[in-house]
């Protein structure tokens, strides 16, 4: 993993929505990639805040008091125990990033539940 | 800090070089822009990997065995322990995640060493 990622090179090899690919590691966490279509689920990370930046499209996190609608170049930090479901009418790639062994939909296991895979 | 960071707008605050500005929290992590030009310092950071993702311009990171050299949309983590020391031609726009309390300039004491300050 002792190697430079070229984010998009990176984001050209895989094609499914929702599963985060592993591309390097920073002490315990995890550097993810995610292509997103649709809506998520809601869910709840308690032990971990949730980090989000938008590299093409545009994210709508969705809160339970607001939407934070995020477009390329801008991040967000979703602080932990805050509900939230990502949303994205078209196709969006973020950079995640999450404490190793964090469940994608926090305290929901559902069919598309990750820990994220290598890429 | 529980708000939306658009990274342009954020450097567009601040010209100084070689001093990073928290804009986020992420559990125990300052998120950080940092703009820099020229070269560095040899350093090493013994209890943290050290993250950077170039945002604009064109960063050099020396290692003792090998270059790194990262365009915008490229990252690199820097292994704890790992000797390096980042050079830049031109401006560039770096995002960097570091533990609080990380001194830039890790084990060296230099009269631009900074744990960050707010934007």
């Amino acid at each position: 993993m002792d190697e430079r990622v070229d984010l998009a090179e990176a984001l050209s090899r895989f094609d499914e929505h929702w599963s985060p690919r592993i591309v390097g590691r920073f002490n315990d966490l995890n550097l993810m990639l995610v292509k997103v279509q649709g809506e998520f689920v809601w869910h709840t990370h308690e032990a971990t805040d949730d980090f989000f930046l938008v590299l093409f499209g545009r994210l709508t996190i969705q809160l339970r008091d607001r939407d934070v609608v995020l477009e390329p170049g801008e991040l967000f930090v979703v602080p932990r125990g805050v509900e939230h479901c990502p949303k994205a009418d078209e196709e969006t790639h973020i950079l995640l990033i999450e404490p190793r062994g964090t469940r994608n939909t926090g305290d929901v296991e559902a069919p598309f539940s990750s820990f994220g895979e290598e890429l």
